[in-house]
Formats: structure tokens, C-alpha cells, sequence
């Protein structure tokens, strides 16, 4: 390959432009240093917006944004489309579908991906909220459910395709639950003639105790309390036990849904396989300063790592994985410099959830508000962290248009295959 | 099916919601009838920007809107996703997917598709450009092309994978190979190390004497001239023979390209072969109130009718689809009120093409003017014919955050396929 890679300076490869990844190769942007960002997309998703991608109030470019655009000023750095397929470490050297690279300082930051507890074949019943294909891929079985619904003349069919499970009571399952309620309430109102949407079920399945299982227990109380007022029929310390076509086991009780949505458990990524020793979950312990025990020219960030705080692994956020890519770049401009790395600790800002058109919780430590002032916090907060003055404005103005109008902004329903029919138009 | 077909009112069923069919439907608000309206998407799609789309300037949503949005206020209306299968005049009886509809009066207006003039499996090679599915298609290979260019060593190819042809140069093709020029001359300028995107090659290849058939000899000269400053090598009277997975066939000459984008032939909906005779196109003559000769309550209007006008038939383009519509429109509702049907005539008010980020050209009759007046006069145009405030606004505020910075708004290389592959992270 030819890479500008000079030989003088250090060669960093950064693997993954999600929150983590990206802010190292940001924040390196004044380095000596000759960097690679490898990527197995062109693009850095926002994915604490993708729920709305999925439920059809905005389109995947809104919150995407090219990598390329990202760094195109940034002279010391080279972005890859393409996939990495094993990691030498005692070579320092990282292959994959674009060939290989050497490095003198690595930084792995691959994210997570959705994990059916061993049962792979839910997959195709319960798609899982990581990417933009899967976002389109929920937005088709909702609004294909309303579609068929509205053909359907058996009451009993017609309820299962009205019938939508949530599965996982964390952030994204508590915005995604409160969404689908919106729709129903809503967006649809006056656009069938034959169903009335209002009368939707949303389900939201919860193993634990409490929806936002993270959050303090102020804060997941009030939330189950406006889920229920919108609507949504919350079923906390209850566990899925299948799910198929024509539904999901709920305990020991079969309910009829033709639409479930998983956002239930994360598995970190597969390349901590070749990092080192993992927790029972998978993910990759990392000294204090993010490094590898075995290998300190190797930084790891975000979902993947295990990563003790005040007695407690911190979880798999978009903050974190920021703050920790922030972190990971101070450490190797210290390296470059000669320096020694510093320890990271995370900074918690709080956390929050929506919960439909004008609600939402905001949780910092043991202090918790929520309502519409909550709402308005939730909606600067993510209208700041947007990469972009026109995804920024163009997220805002969408989020204005839906408000008032109660539309949803996206409401279409793509098909995966491009090529024409033999009998497209028969 | 239970629908809401008033046994008093005459039952009209609209096949299509593209120019024509919305433009019945909407026209019929006040009609006392029952109307149904059936379409394979449930989305209506503004086909003039969609190689925008394509392009990665625009979103689908942008130039897409919801059927059911247009016409929830339409209480006379019941909109249907679903497809024609079979047309029974005699018994006055569609048939398709959704089950079966029976009328008093029937609009069949489904467009075209691509034709590949018998090679259909030129098909996967280039993609044509109808539908969102297909501009998202285009939009990866696009993108894609300059990745894998920008990892490419071998010299050859990688000119392969940075020449772009356009087959066909009515106003898509020249809007598309203006548009590829454009991208490469200026919104990709900075983002890659290996590759120059300015040294792409785009070639129109047009089997037509000149550029824009369709409009007068004056604004074919001088589309073609602009297409030439802006670098697009322009091949008119020039025949593409054979399209493969390496390349173009034009002539007797053999070019290597990854990407070929189709903008040539269109063939009518399949359906006209259960409407009566066609001509050599297969375009179903009609009357001149637009109804069949031999089922004088079936009117069938845009791209896949044979409808004569100082003795030319009229060709498939949006006014003259919409126009169509609007007219049967006021034809069934003289029928419902017992007065008589009365003859199309189409009103040209002209047409135009961009060309490049600032150039177009306009061509009413004889007249034309072309350049920077031409191009706002097409924004004017295209901005007011867009359904929605929303996207109005919207593709507005992209064209002109797009003209200031030169970028592109939707640069996302999207997977078809949204399942977790097994090897995700690996």
C-alpha cells in the first residue's frame, strides 16, 4: 500500500471513528505523528439518535456524517474504508480486507454489537438498534405493520400486527417504547380508514427490576410512571425466553407481535479476542492509563473495554467512550513526547432518556429532574454533540417540523433490493 | 376486504400515485365518490431530483412523502399499499395482492421502468434511476469507487475504478454527469491522500446526434458545451454495444469502468398489455380525453400512454404526467355529474435541465436561455413543484448549504443486507 506514512514520526492506527476512535484522531490533529483511521464505514453514526431513524422521524444522513469530511483537514491523517480481520501484536502489525499496516501505538475502539444470549436465530424476528441498515430495517416492520394491518379483516392478525415488544428496558428501549407509542397516539391518526392506530399495543420486556437499570431508582420509577401514561405496557423482572415469527415468549406466556425490536444485551466487538484477558461479558481489561497490561502501545476504548471506576466497570456510553478517546490522545502525545501516560477517570455529566414527544429523565449521580425542562436538556445536549452545522440544524428544524405538526418526517418504506422486477409493474 | 365504499357513490380506483394519480386524487377532494388509491410504495417520489439522490446531495425522504400523509384529510379516500396483478375490464375488477377492488371507474397510471433493449442482464451492471432504491444503489457505487480507488496501487485499475459512464443524455444523463463531475472537481477535493478525484473520467454516451434530444438544437449546443467546461467527455451518435462487470462496449471500442450508470431506455408498465393495443414502444393509445377506446370509463395517463399532439407523442416527463392527471380528474367528475368528458391538450410550459452546480438549461418552444438565470429558474421551479413545506424547505436549505461549502449532505455508504454478519467484528 501506499500510505503517506512518514518514517521519521510515529505511526498511530486508530481502528473504528465511533465516539471513541474519532475523538483520538480529532483531538491528535496538531501530532507529529503519522496517522490511520480504519473504518468499516464512511461515515461516524450519532447512535444515541438512531432510535428515530427507526421510527421514521429522521433520515440516516442526519445523524452520519463522512469520515473523510470529518478529517479532510487534518494533513496527518489517512481514513480507510475497510475491515480488520486480526491484530499481531508481537509484530505490531494489523491486517485486513485493505491489506496491512504497521503501527508504533494502536488504539482499538470497535464498539459492541447486539448479543441474542446464544439464541443467533432471533436475529431475524428481533432486529437490533447498532447500525443505519438495521434503523431502516425497523422502520419497515413498523410501518409495514400499520400497512398490512390496515388490509387485514381477521381481528385477530389484525391485533398481532398491532401488537409492537421492546425488548430491554435500557435508554434505547425506553425512547424507542415511548416512540412507537407516539406514532400510534399521533402521527398516524388520521391516516387509516379501516384500524384505528390509538389502539396499538407496545409492550416494553424488562429482565430487571426497574426500566433504566442504570439510572437511580428516582429516575427509572418516573420513567415507568410516563411510559404508562402514554400508554406503554412496561413488564419489569420479566424475561424473554423465545421469540419467533409470530411472537415472543414472555416468562411462561406466549404473546402474538409481529414487530419485536431488540435492545436487550451487547456483546463487546470480536477483536478483543486477540487483545487479551476479557470478563465474563467479553470485554478486554485494560490498565488504568487504557493501555494493555501486556502490550502499553495498545489503547482501548468505549464498549469493549472493562474498565473499573469507584468499585464499578463503567458502561457502554457514548460519554465514556468520548471522554476515553480524549484520554487515549493526551496519553500519546505524552508518548510522542517522551512522557508518561496519565490514568484516566470518567467525568459522569449524567445521563438521560426520553420518553416520547415532551418528556424525558435527566440523572446525574443521585440527582434526578424530569418533564418537559428534562426534555429541553435531552434536546440541547444532543443537538450540541452532532457533528456538523447542517446535521446540527438540520436535526433541530426536523425535531420543530414533528413538534408541531405531530408528522414524522421519514416515513418511508425502502426496499433492500434495487433491481427491477421481472413483474414490477404486472 | 372491508373498505369504505360507499354503495351510493361511483367507486373510482387510481392505479399509481406518481404525478398523474396523486394529481387525480387530489383533485377529486370534493368528488362524491369513493375513491381507492393503490400503490407499490407507500410513498409518493418527486422523480426530477432523484438523481440528487443518487448523487448524495439529498436524502429519499427529502423527495419522498408519504401517500397517506398527502391524503389523510381526504376523507374520500382510502389509500391501499399493494400490487396490481391483474386488470378484469369486462367485469370491471382489479386484481392484485391486497385482494381484489371492483369500479365504477378506473385510472391506471404506473409509469415506466428501464428497458435494457432485450439485455437484461445489463441490469446489474448499471443500474438505472427510478426509484429510491436504485439512486441508493448508484449512490454506493459512487462512493465506494473512489474508496476502493483511494487503496488501489495497480495504476490501471484504478483509472478503472475513477471513470464513471452515463449511458444516455436526456436531461437524467445530463444532470448525472454533471453532477459526477462536480463531485469530483469539488466536494471530494480534499478528503483522499493516494487519489486525485479531479483526474476522474465521466463520459455521456448518447446514441442521439445530440445531448438532450428533447429540446431545441440551441440548448442541446449548448448544454454540450457546458458539460465540456465542467470536463464530462460527451460521446453523441456514439452506441453502447455491450455493458459488463469491466466495462462499456461504445462502438467497436472497449472502455474500462467500474461504475456505468443507465439513463437510456424506458419501457411502459407491464400493465398496458392488459389495457389494448400499444404502439411499437409498447404505449397504450388512448382517446383524446385520455380513456380507452374500447372501455371508455379507464383513463390512463403519463409515461406509458400514446397520446398524439401536433402530431407527436407527447413524451414521459412530470408536467405532462401531472397535466394528465389533473385533466381525467375533471373528466370523471363531469361523468359523475352525467355531463360529458372533454379532450386533453398539453400546455408546455417548457423544459429544463441543471447542469453542474450553477448552469442549466431552459427550452420553452423555440425559445431558450441557459447559465446561472437558467439554473435559479429551475431551483424556483423544482423547490414549488416539491411536495410538502417540510421538504421544501429542506431541499432548499441542502442546496444552498451544498453551493456554499461544496459538500454533499448524504455521503453514507448504506449495506443492503442490516443482519449482523457472523464475522462483524472481526
Amino acid at each position: 500500500m501506499t500510505m503517506n506514512q512518514n518514517k521519521k514520526v510515529p505511526k498511530i492506527v486508530i481502528v473504528g471513528a465511533g465516539f471513541a476512535g474519532l475523538n483520538v484522531a480529532k483531538k491528535l490533529r496538531k501530532a507529529k505523528a503519522s496517522i490511520t483511521i480504519i473504518d468499516k464505514r464512511n461515515y461516524h453514526l450519532f447512535q444515541p439518535l438512531l432510535y428515530q431513524v427507526a421510527m421514521a422521524g429522521l433520515s440516516p444522513a442526519d445523524i452520519a456524517y463522512p469520515i473523510r469530511s470529518v478529517l479532510s483537514g487534518q494533513k496527518n491523517i489517512n481514513v480507510v474504508l475497510g475491515e480488520v480481520k486480526n491484530i499481531e501484536m508481537d509484530k505490531k502489525t494489523i491486517h485486513g480486507d485493505f491489506g496491512k499496516f504497521e503501527y508504533d501505538y494502536l488504539v482499538v475502539a470497535t464498539g459492541s454489537e447486539h448479543s441474542y444470549f446464544g439464541q443467533q436465530d432471533w436475529e431475524q424476528h428481533a432486529p437490533g438498534l447498532k447500525t443505519i441498515e438495521q434503523a431502516t430495517e425497523i422502520r419497515r416492520r413498523v410501518l409495514s405493520a400499520y400497512e398490512k394491518a390496515e388490509q387485514e379483516t381477521d381481528i385477530e392478525k389484525q391485533k398481532a400486527l398491532l401488537t409492537f415488544v421492546v425488548v430491554g428496558a435500557g435508554a434505547t428501549g425506553v425512547e424507542l417504547a415511548g416512540a412507537l407509542c407516539e406514532i400510534a397516539r399521533f402521527s398516524f391518526k388520521k391516516d387509516f380508514r379501516n384500524i384505528d392506530p390509538s389502539k396499538s399495543t407496545v409492550v416494553l420486556v424488562e429482565a430487571g427490576e426497574r426500566v433504566l437499570p442504570g439510572y437511580n431508582v428516582k429516575s427509572s420509577i418516573q420513567a415507568e410512571k410516563d411510559l404508562k401514561k402514554l400508554g406503554v405496557k412496561v413488564m419489569t423482572s420479566s424475561r424473554v425466553n423465545k421469540v419467533s415469527e409470530e411472537g415472543v415468549v414472555i416468562g411462561t406466556d406466549f404473546l402474538k407481535a409481529s414487530t419485536v425490536i431488540w435492545a436487550a444485551g451487547v456483546k463487546p466487538s470480536a477483536l478483543n479476542k486477540m487483545l487479551g484477558p476479557t470478563d465474563p461479558q467479553g470485554r478486554v481489561f485494560v490498565e488504568k492509563d487504557l493501555s494493555l497490561k501486556s502490550h502499553p502501545e495498545v489503547f482501548v476504548a468505549g464498549d469493549q473495554i472493562h474498565f473499573e471506576q469507584k468499585g464499578k466497570a463503567l458502561v457502554g456510553q457514548a460519554p465514556v467512550a468520548m471522554q476515553q478517546g480524549l484520554h487515549i490522545a493526551s496519553n500519546l502525545l505524552n508518548l510522542i513526547k517522551g512522557k508518561k501516560t496519565t490514568k484516566f477517570s470518567y467525568f459522569d455529566k449524567g445521563q438521560m432518556a426520553t420518553i416520547g414527544r415532551s418528556r424525558a429523565v435527566v440523572n446525574i449521580g443521585k440527582f434526578s429532574f424530569h418533564g418537559f425542562a428534562a426534555w429541553l436538556v435531552w434536546l440541547v445536549v444532543h443537538i450540541y454533540y452532532l457533528i456538523g452545522f447542517k446535521n446540527k440544524f438540520f436535526v433541530m428544524y426536523q425535531w420543530i417540523w414533528s413538534y408541531a405538526t405531530y408528522k414524522k418526517g421519514a416515513r418511508l418504506i425502502v426496499k433492500k433490493d434495487w433491481r427491477q422486477e421481472p413483474t414490477a409493474s404486472i
